[in-house]
């Protein structure tokens, strides 16, 4: 069970539900995942990460679909399981197909063992890569 | 230094410089960067190494620039610095752009916290995310 | 199921109910968690573990209540879930406040975010943070 | 050399400025350093993250000097150089003694040490733990 | 659930039955864990993963036992559940006892601690340490 | 450079040489490390992890040289620069060969590939792996 428990729509203060129908309405749903709910005890830190996430995972150099992969990847990365769970509802949505999944899990294993044989065989940068762009 | 130091392409066994051969031609380069001459000592870690990695990073599902850049955002999650020089340059020569990489690191720097919110708050998995597929 | 299962005070040999009995009389309860029953096959682990246990968070330059947040703090950071269960309610025991846990998972989120800024722009030590002191 | 470079105070476009400006009549000084300077060619995680981190990091139920000690725990925590280096600067700046230092790297490192316990035994959390608040 | 399901031998195709009897006869069981059912719909990926880790986890310079309880501490120091749980019943076959056991995590902890010590008090490598050899 | 400085034997309190003796005898060396001098400053954190260490490390169910390893692949598995040299260090003197070396660099790599297969793949634990022992 959440920390300081799940606050539910009806039971939100207007400034969470301020936030809970911005959500609903950027993502087009009418649903708001447990991550939310839990952090609405926090007012300031639910709105502040829920603007952050708005800015940050809009389509702009990067499309929606690549983000989440992203997300999906760093969240694989750390363990996360209801990260994992929740981001890979999130890049499905964006339209991320099995074969892209697999492709996703593929690389996000080969980087976590080269990085540590890299370190583990202590290599050094070369000069190339110490140039700035 | 490396731990058992680098292996340069003209002190190397010709099994070693198959596979040098074959990063250079598939990568048209002229060049081997540190990783595969210090791990060059173990021959038979090299060609797996080489050869999944090979496998892993050719264009499929997902092209090839995603693919570096999601080993990128992989090995800044982990703190890896050779590893964020060399798949920063990878990733640059695949076409990531300046725009790219500072809305990569964006997505990189925030799933990094939430994963840590989700965990601080012990957020529960939503039944929806549960559902297979 | 922990790997070896629990061992009950009414199962344990005298040397691990002494350490028992000084949890209870130490933490002034009644009650033993998993963590000491399930290292207590290991009574040399389970003596060692709780000796520095005892030193470490007695109040010293940092009161009691700090220290478990610190505990709590890289517990969510590891993202180990047992641990963030227990000292969440070790911090509570301690003191802390809805409003305290609040702003403690919002430090260590940002923390983990700037972590991995830092590393994926490679930014160098400032001088001025070299000075030892 | 970070990746895009450092963007000097005095190449700063008004944007970066204001936000400099902003660091130093915060933190009473007359120095920006290299974090900004890094993520600076990024002005809106620029400002996103400053605004954040002014947010979070202010006094509230915790301290200023307890959040950067936590600040401090989580680097460690993730080993990340650049974060150890200048969130030890910062927690001297408010106040954090030698004997609060080593106080805070015994907690860090016994926190890490038995999160670790905790997951090869596989020991489940308590029902007593499960219970929130 | 595993994310795409599981694939048991009955429903497999050709290619991923092949794998599934070569893990068998390699092992000497008649089963196969979760772990190569969920990645089976990758054939490419079960076959790789499968091949590699034939060769690596074969007695050479190091033992199986060895190599099996390596494995396990890295997936304690990972804090993966299910490769913890799988990899600790890995290494009890090859003959790991419940004294090797709790050595194993005496050592993973204090390995995980001392790794914070050193990172918290920046403590620079020995000029001894870096010879190569 | 380290945080608190280094403190060599020669100015060192009498609490700490007797320390830094009991490693040297131990060690049957004449040197003390960079991670002592540097942790020295706390007299009592530098006892707890010597009489730790030294506890720990002793050869038991688990010889010395799998002690080394172990403590190697977990340094490598966080990514502890320091760590990494020192261990590396250590278990050559025990006796690890080169191709001890590379065989356990090999299994460290798979094993952080597999710890993000298994949970990407969001892979639940068979119920033989739940059954303790």
């Amino acid at each position: 069970m959440a920390t300081l428990g799940l606050i539910e729509y009806k039971d939100a203060s207007p400034e969470v539900r301020a936030v809970y129908d911005d959500i609903m309405a950027t993502r087009k749903t009418d649903w708001i995942n447990n991550f939310w709910k839990a952090i609405a005890h926090d007012p300031i830190t639910l709105r502040r990460t829920w603007e952050d996430i708005k800015q940050i995972m809009a389509p702009g150099a990067l499309d929606a679909l690549t983000k989440e992969m992203v997300y999906l990847a760093v969240s694989v990365s750390n363990q996360c399981g209801y990260c994992i769970a929740s981001h890979t509802a999130g890049a499905r949505k964006q339209g991320m197909t099995d074969e892209m999944f697999k492709e996703l899990m593929a690389v996000v294993g080969m980087a976590n063992q080269t990085n540590r044989l890299v370190s583990g065989y202590q290599v050094e940068i070369d000069d190339k890569f110490r140039t700035s762009k």
